[in-house]
């Protein structure tokens, strides 16, 4: 529903403004011919979309997302192969391969010489390491798109949630599941009762789940410093240029008060010593991420906590810890001590190392703490989304446009 | 903290824009002369501070809340009583009445031949309940202002956290609380698992709680729907003209995409049948909103959810309903019967009929259901913020201007 509005210049929200500018190029050329060059561009295209379609009406035959894209390039041929590549990995070799010159799967590719016609690959996931060593994508220049953006709302959500559930006590308040004595257990003072406003925050990964969570802090009432890898010092740099669901995320990398970088410990320390009162981890795994939080920074933020508001002096509350990434950006024996000797005053983590996490673990009975099985993107948007990417970038290929999520083969994501 | 900045024109957030407006009247007329003129109105006052200052450190002796007002009104003298007037209602008859000006209090008033010289009461609760049928009130034209606005942002994360909760499945999942099998439970379908983005939501009753709730709903991504009592069809009818926690709300009622209003069973049911996907309840208990949300309503709200979202037809969620104000406006036996038939999709409710709710209610075993005992408007920022609701009518007070807050003797709110 999105992309349709944002390509047809209707009325949209706030959100629209972004991806409609992106999709008209960075100045927004008001080239009225748009329609007529895709009609042209897709004449003798196949596109196969191979995935399970039971998850994904949206792409289903009759669909209004098939009949838009349809009319909007009636020249495209549309080819369907229901099968889920997560679960299923089989190669369909009987399907049309040399003929197919625009895809869409999750994690099932074809040799470079099966389809020499392919142009543009667009993935299922956020990351590119379904793909990334295949020859498919080692050996040729084949367009290759992610679909990050479509997972922040949902993980934003999931983010705020368990935030504000440890901090109002839900956890300790009779929830329909644990209704045992169905009695109101005995409640903090008053005072005891910490709240989101006023708070000093850390997001530490500015990406589109760090944006979309930036957003609603903001709306809470917090403040936001966020860190990145490389340092964002121009608005250019500062904006977002992925796919962004319309009227979420920071688009325009505006909610942080303060932006911190550098992947040396310094910076690091440097940004963990800022006097965060919660620490949002949202950045990808590698080799200079892992095992980043480590007993000695949970220490150094434990340390640099500073008062809650600046009018009750005394008043200090540790930080808040998150882990939406992935589980070993944190040292586990770390989060263990770090949560039971209090340095942090609570955590959630929808990640965890190892995982899943096994029957036992200590991590099951470290305090304060909510643990999720990696589902904090579960929702019955992401289907949509996909297809909204997918129905973005054909737009896109049809202009000869840059498309949205590009796989950068150097860097690898 | 929140007023200094504003009355100083310091460069504040954005949340300061609206209280430094009315802080110089509608205008903003830019006299400089508010400084001398306090100095010259408030000598010979004397304000007497009766509550328990151990709650609110703010206003013992040397805080910076103390020194603050003292500088900008030298010639006002302070008088501080240690008691708690919610718990002890006993009347501290030897302080010094007959030269109170100004009083800070709870649930104790002098009688009108005590206090011939008071002229501003600032009570600490948002109503004007514990006042409204006392001589003071009913005899006298003495302003009072109550702190209507200070609980809106703690109540709006209570009402965001929970839905959140509830939505995401929070609470079948091993919260540390109730960890007792420490292994995972089977997770639902992802298709099923909704997300807040997209949703059409109504909040009946836009008053400080609701456009808090508002401005989180809007990060997340959702529309927003308004009731009012009575019709807001101008912009100044729009505007919260209450106190207000500086970047918080919806100060210009700019968030609404529509507003509904009318007392009337066809006005609410119109608002109610529009396909609201959430019903967030936030007016006051008066004697037509008692038993507001009958059975028929709540079949009405049920029979009027619209898809979740437009691209996929199918997949329509029955709403959800907060109540956040008091439990009389909802018939407790129909929300019973709309959560155990499925009429709605969950309920989280921080009030109950009756309440406190008593060991073995039916209630206590609906399904999908949060209920917390009154404690959602709980925090260790409300002393700061009655604080600082104080600070700014001195000020206002001292300039000859209407008060924020000033109760209306007519309504009764």
């Amino acid at each position: 529903m999105y992309i349709r509005d944002v390509l047809a210049g209707s009325a949209g929200g706030e959100g629209s403004r972004n991806l409609a500018a992106e999709a008209q190029g960075s100045g927004g050329d008001g080239n009225h011919n748009t329609h007529t060059n895709a009609i042209t561009r897709l004449d003798g295209h196949q596109l196969l979309v191979l995935t399970d379609v039971t998850r994904f009406p949206e792409l289903r035959e009759g669909s209004d997302w098939r009949k838009r894209v349809s009319e909007a390039h009636p020249g495209l041929k549309i080819v369907v192969h229901d099968q889920d590549t997560w679960r299923d990995r089989t190669f369909p070799k009987d399907l049309d391969w040399a003929h197919t010159t625009l895809l869409l799967s999750g994690a099932v590719f074809p040799t470079p010489d099966l389809a020499p016609e392919l142009e543009y690959i667009q993935l299922q996931s956020a990351g590119a390491d379904p793909i990334n060593q295949t020859p498919i994508f080692k050996e040729t220049d084949v367009a290759v798109c992610t679909t990050n953006g479509v997972h922040g709302p949902q993980i934003a959500e999931w983010v705020i949630g368990t935030f504000l559930a440890l901090n109002h006590q839900l956890s300790s308040l009779p929830f329909f599941y644990f209704c045992v004595s169905c009695v109101f257990p005995s409640f903090g003072e008053p005072s005891t009762q910490p709240q989101a406003h006023t708070k000093y925050r850390g997001i530490l990964g500015y990406g589109s789940i760090g944006r979309q969570v930036a957003r609603i802090a903001k709306a809470l009432g917090m403040d936001v410093v966020a860190y990145t890898n490389h340092p964002r010092k121009t608005p250019e740099s500062k904006r977002d240029t992925g796919y962004i669901v319309p009227g979420t995320g920071d688009p325009e990398g505006e909610f942080p008060s303060k932006w911190y970088s550098g992947t040396d410990d310094a910076s690091i320390d440097e940004f963990l010593a800022s006097g965060l009162d919660w620490l949002v981890i949202a950045v990808p795994l590698t080799e200079s991420t892992r095992g980043l939080i480590s007993e000695s920074r949970f220490k150094l933020l434990s340390s640099s906590a500073r008062p809650q508001n600046t009018e009750y002096k005394g008043d200090v509350v540790k930080p808040f810890v998150t882990n939406i990434a992935r589980g070993p950006i944190v040292d586990t024996t770390a989060l263990i001590t770090a949560l039971d000797q209090g340095w942090i005053r609570g955590a959630a983590v929808d990640v965890t190392d190892p995982e899943p996490l096994p029957e036992g673990h200590p991590l099951w009975s470290a305090k304060n703490l909510i643990i999720t099985p990696h589902i904090s993107a579960v929702s019955n948007s992401l289907g949509h989304r996909i297809a909204d990417v997918l129905e973005l970038n054909l737009q896109r290929f049809s202009e000869g446009k840059k498309l949205v999520n590009q796989v950068n083969r150097k860097d690898g994501y």
